[in-house]
């Protein structure tokens, strides 16, 4: 056959970690893998009266096509949320419902990249954005990290002598795949720089309110005084992702440039599943649900932390989220994490090795580590397991 | 602000209809401009129990994230029927669900698009596939048609004279905007001149059930024997819009490269939607409600063909569909469908000029009109207040 794909796709390979999440859909895998929240907190039994109600009082708009951006109400919710929530200072016009954040991401890429411009991120990365963003040909230059997230010098330096950059993408709070968190006087100092080089920066915030201890931070948005910063959202950790629905929200001039993405992308998203969280927010406490969440995945986070100080060895580092759904694992130099992962795959137990969110590769001794998947009983063992594999890999190593 | 977007957006505006649609929410406004389904014929109760009965019974697996491709008993369905219906071969591992088959048409682009390639379509053709595609900086070449779609001869000496031929688009089963549907004869001499020169064809087919009368045609990717169709189906039409569900059907090779794009763009279709599209294809009748739709459809376009034959000055031709939702009207020479747009607006009646079909433009006497969203009355008198505005603009015209 003579087909002829675009050249976008010499470098688009499907996500390591969808793949991988075939294989640990066997029951007996015990999954530190994905990123899905526990099932067993999702409102089943709200939604079966949400659903009802929202058939009932207006199923033929519920089945109907919508306008592109969004049902108004949700959008009036989402602003409402946000200012409350983040401190931002936002309206329902700043806002486009897209199917997940993950499509925020895919229309980031579409706006601002031409081929061989640069886009800068934290090193490690959200592989699920960068591969999204690879498709518009972008070279990514990784600004180095530290506990703290992006180390701001770092970014200066790479920013006063580097062209074409035309895009920052970033995870300021409880960061994929590393778990942390940016604290106030980086986000300070991270603003300035962007005002002064006049960036645009996306913001992506799917864990923001699942915030365990420590103190709020503001977002990046509620500290735009340009209109520069993107900020992407989602009900996916929240709510639940089954009904793949998150927002971006950005000043009117680049929203509008969204805008045209997603008609050409779905026109729309799905006008039930709108109005069925919007529904949900009328009729239940999202608040208290999201207190929920909290409750149990910051004991599965401890359980997690305590497991990993007394199975793993001295020499492996791994981060300690204040929120979120992930740890970071830093195993000795040397101990290659696609590796081991098959050899912890035959016990079992499965990770995200560390590589793929580094978009310009070379890094091998690092994993990342899910814990609001799994009850508690299942993350001490799997820890465990995998300490055993570890200790063997080192073994392995010292000869 | 310096914020500098990608040069593909120079190219890009928001849809026409889009934005028209929102003049014509005003609830007297006989609309004749959208492709939206009949809203009276969702099946609003059935779907209650479908809802509750999917939460009932697998909650936490709806409203948790699945596979990119899709949940597989609905890709099973999806595969029954279109071998049922359009007498295919496929499987359900051909299939690949995506948010209404707008977004085949996204990834349509991105997958075999470089800046500057070709992209063959029938003049004119459906501009939100136009404007999706568009995004990939393509050059259009339309392929004149008559009223039995596009002429096989002017496509052979297009593909001869011409480089870099990447992909061609068609919609030979009453096509948006025309209404019009290609003869056996014509689909067999397609994939005659398609397999010579191996070149992928987007087959969009959204109304193929919804045929009124004469007889039933095979689907160009029922004929296809080297895997070159790219088979784009919804269920935007024969159930409703509000799921945002639709499919892909194409060769492995092919399908692949598309199931990447679906995770870089939003991971997967809403979980929730898909068991409940598969759900209410297990507890009722899809068949059934296909029928209703046809039985009303046929009706409006009657009314509606009956209509414009009473009301509209002989100078003025339009189509007469066997199936789907539009009709094409073309005006004499000299009178500007655009302008003339306005002026019916005014008198509360709207439809789509036809000048965005044209992806390279220059026609400007022609309209799209739906007939599926409006009960019969309405029809018949927006026709009557467009016929007048009509015969004032010819009377202005002989001037």
């Amino acid at each position: 056959m003579a087909v002829k794909f675009a050249k976008r796709l010499d470098n688009l390979e499907g996500s390591a970690i969808r793949e991988l999440l075939k294989l640990t859909q066997r029951p007996e895998v015990i999954s530190f893998a994905g990123g899905m929240p526990a099932p067993e907190l999702f409102p089943v039994e709200e939604m079966k009266k949400v659903s009802v109600a929202v058939l009932e009082e207006q199923g033929q708009v519920a089945l109907q096509y919508t306008t592109t951006e969004g049902y108004a109400p949700l959008r009036e919710k989402i602003a409402d949320r946000m200012n409350t929530k983040l401190k931002t200072n936002v309206k329902a016009d700043d806002i486009l419902i897209t199917s997940g954040s993950q499509q925020g991401l895919d229309f980031a890429g579409k706006v601002f990249i031409d081929e061989g411009d640069v886009i800068l991120c934290e090193s490690p990365s959200y592989m699920g954005a960068l591969n999204a963003m690879k498709a518009y040909q972008p070279k990514f230059i990784e600004i180095p990290t530290d506990n703290d997230g992006m180390i701001m010098e770092e970014l200066e330096k790479v920013l006063a002598t580097t062209d074409r950059v035309k895009m920052i993408y970033v995870i300021p709070d409880f960061q994929n795949p590393s778990g942390r968190t940016w604290p106030m006087e980086r986000r300070l100092k991270f603003m300035e720089i962007i005002n002064k080089y006049e960036i645009p920066v996306i913001e992506d915030n799917p864990y923001g309110e699942l915030r365990f201890d420590g103190e709020f931070l503001p977002s990046l948005k509620s500290l735009d005084t340009k209109g520069l910063v993107i900020f992407l959202g989602t009900f996916s950790k929240i709510f639940c992702p089954g009904y793949r629905l998150g927002w971006t929200c950005a000043a009117p001039e680049i929203l509008n440039k969204f805008n045209i993405c997603k008609q050409g992308a779905d026109l729309q998203a799905s006008t039930i599943s709108q109005m069925e969280v919007n529904k949900f927010m009328d009729m239940f406490d999202l608040d208290a649900h999201v207190e929920k969440i909290k409750a149990c995945y910051r004991k599965r986070r401890d359980v997690m932390m305590k497991a990993m100080e007394e199975e793993f060895p001295d020499s492996v580092e791994f981060t300690h989220p204040q929120g979120g759904l992930f740890t970071w694992v830093i195993l000795p130099e040397g101990i290659n994490a696609g590796e081991m992962a098959k050899k912890c795959l035959e016990k079992d137990v499965a990770y995200v090795p560390g590589e793929s969110f580094y978009p310009n590769g070379g890094v091998y001794n690092t994993c990342r580590l899910n814990y609001s998947n799994m009850p508690e009983d299942k993350i001490v063992e799997g820890i465990k397991r995998m300490a055993e594999v570890i200790k063997e890999e080192l073994a392995e190593h010292a000869k």
